[in-house]
């Protein structure tokens, strides 16, 4: 079951906008166990629409084609595909029904290409549009590859998909076995090293298969079983997973596409009913930004100081002028009596602290990159660690964010 | 020439991850005057991509590929084109540097597939990844194609694009005359709103050319002149800029690709040795953290609150919690309040302040999006605006942070 995605759209080859229906469709058909090999994006025009066409077409069972349905002369994906199958357009009367409605309605003026909008292929199931004009169609083709035609606009591609062209698909392309994926979600290991101690398993599994992804400052695992009920996968899952947490455990901390470290840290927060406040030097509030991303957090953080100046961390958080002085603004003293202030001041739970050198230029003989943390947990005694990350101004900064969050994911499981 | 973008990922065919490379390159390509045809996306699997490129080969100049340069199993870009050209592979003596430097000092576990990185095909130009490790190339070929080999992740693959590869392909595609681009950037006017009112010059204008350009907060207009040397490319632009200054000149705040409304404030800000603080509430420390990630800042920027409980508006700030009770938390009195004492408490020359819903919840009866800013400037009177933003939380909260940056530039240009 091959399938080949063609968004259809000069904007898109000149990228002036995003691609973003590709992701969406391919992760649906995913989803539902339709293998997406190969996606293409060709422009308004017939000649090359057609090429990219036929060289799909010896390639899939299922084409997929978004865009170019609407009123404007460069929309010509439905003519192309007509024409390719030696089929004429016929008219779908609900559509066009809603389009004479919407210009009765609006008073504007109904041209003759509106009412290509209301046209399908001949021998097609016509898809409503709910949310717009341009009908979609779904063409089952018995002599080759079958068709699905979108509209280009997300907000009437994502809505026509999932209530009328998925069911359509699953209908006909599923069999016995469903597909079930877990995602697993990793901080404080590189891609290359989590690869490299789980190799043998990503190599020899199939059934669930692995694929991990980096981003930024984390690594996913995705796993994917194919089995005949959510039983039997979440068995295959189950056991997989354990393999994995053996070995790399302790880096993970959560699951899910949606999920993210900070999500993880305000549930478990929330959970424990633990306060937490901070004390931010060279984030700068971007560690409170984070926590006031979650809603609901704030029945668990008042606020909190950004102290960027000397003068700031001795005056908001009454941290005597000559500790730092002695130990330096960058330093092991100062990061504790940071995360301890901030704690007592806001009379909370938890108190953390960020200062180091964000870079471009070294700090007090400290190179960019060089970071302090301070924690203050609860009655526990206050620690702080240094750090050395990547030299970006924005990556380090980004990077002491996450390093903060983790270090208190892992004092609440201790 | 015609241009083939093939990004190489399954987790893009698996719509994990959107193509926002595609149209990254896409776009500066445009730019340049290069035609690009088609965009395909194919796995991490050596035999479909070669079908691909050998598809590609036939119908281009140049093909530009996308990922599959990292250290795991699956990246096999560079080794499938190094086959199809019947190349190669060594090694590139600085990046292995860097890969070995990086792995000695962060005390990682260095495996074998990390030297992969620092690999190109044989006669290539290799190009420099400041972001990363793994070395991009650019192939010129007597015999057929060239090729560009670039990094998936795009924080590697836009600074090597648009340092390294840009300058070369420049070079070799361009003819007589040169393009020279201007980016005027805008905040406050819809792109919509902001095209109606240029429509003209738009359809018009073919030299130079305008291209307006929509973020999630703001407008781009990227005017490009094609000339025969940089004063005559001034000429031009400016006179049609002028142009479109005079229709929505007051929205304009800055130009350039890598600038940003809060560079161009603390710019200001220091160019008028003006300090600035602020007490965050909805915005917990975006707003500060936003001012932080611009170098140099901290001359102006000593530090600032993060209120988000009431608690600490009164506790941290000294706002009477009467003022509160009697005016509720998203008010004017209180974002007044709160902009006046941060500015008193810190003695800076601004106190800016944010109360509002970031939502998904209403709260005090005032529907999710509302927010007040506050802003004690100096001693003209404090004021304070309300503002009614769209209903997503992120956005709610990005949102205010750039009015209240572009309130303060307004105030700063009176």
């Amino acid at each position: 079951m091959h399938t080949e995605i063609i968004a259809v759209g000069t904007e898109i080859l000149l990228g002036q906008i995003i691609n973003t229906n590709a992701a969406f469709v391919a992760r649906r058909l995913a989803g539902m166990g339709i293998d997406v090999y190969h996606q293409t994006v060709v422009g308004d025009n017939s000649q090359r629409l057609t090429q990219a066409i036929k060289i799909a077409a010896k390639r899939n069972d299922l084409i997929i084609l978004m865009g170019g349905l609407g009123p404007t002369k460069d929309d010509l994906t439905k003519q192309t595909v007509a024409n390719f199958l030696k089929k004429k357009l016929i008219e779908d009367a609900d559509a066009m029904k809603k389009i004479i409605h919407y210009y009765a309605a609006s008073e504007k003026e109904m041209t003759a290409n509106n009412r290509l909008q209301a046209q399908y292929i001949a021998g097609s199931v016509p898809l409503k549009n709910e949310t717009g004009f341009a009908v979609g169609e779904y063409y089952q083709n018995d002599h080759g590859c079958d068709f699905l035609l979108l509209p280009g606009p997300p907000n009437e591609l994502k809505p026509m998909f999932a209530n009328f062209a998925q069911p359509l698909l699953y209908k006909k392309y599923h069999n016995n076995h469903l597909l079930f994926s877990r995602v697993l979600r990793f901080f404080g290991i590189g891609e290359s090293l989590l690869a490299t101690k789980i190799e043998d398993l990503i190599d020899k599994q199939s059934n669930p298969t692995i694929a991990p992804y980096a981003k930024t400052s984390e690594v996913t695992l995705r796993l994917t079983a194919s089995a005949v009920d959510e039983y039997e996968a979440k068995q295959l899952l189950d056991e997989t997973e354990e393999k994995i947490c053996s070995r790399v455990g302790e880096y993970m901390y959560g699951y899910g596409d949606e999920n993210s470290l900070v999500k993880v840290v305000v549930q478990k927060l929330l959970q424990a009913g633990l306060s937490i406040t901070a004390a931010e030097s060279l984030t700068a509030g971007a560690f409170q930004a984070a926590l006031g991303d979650v809603p609901g957090v704030s029945s668990v953080f008042p606020g909190g100081f950004v102290t960027y100046a000397n003068s700031a961390k001795s005056g908001l958080l009454d941290i005597p002028a000559r500790i730092i002085q002695t130990n330096g603004v960058v330093s092991e003293e100062t990061a504790k009596w940071m995360a301890r202030k901030s704690k007592e001041k806001m009379e909370t739970d938890i108190g953390i602290s960020f200062t180091g050198v964000a870079g471009p230029d070294a700090l007090e003989g400290k190179e960019a990159g060089t970071v302090w943390i301070g924690l203050a947990f609860k009655d526990r005694p206050v620690q702080a660690k240094l750090y050395h990350f990547a030299r970006q101004r924005s990556l380090v900064r980004e990077r002491s964010v996450l390093t903060g969050l983790d270090w208190i994911r892992r004092e609440l499981i201790k």
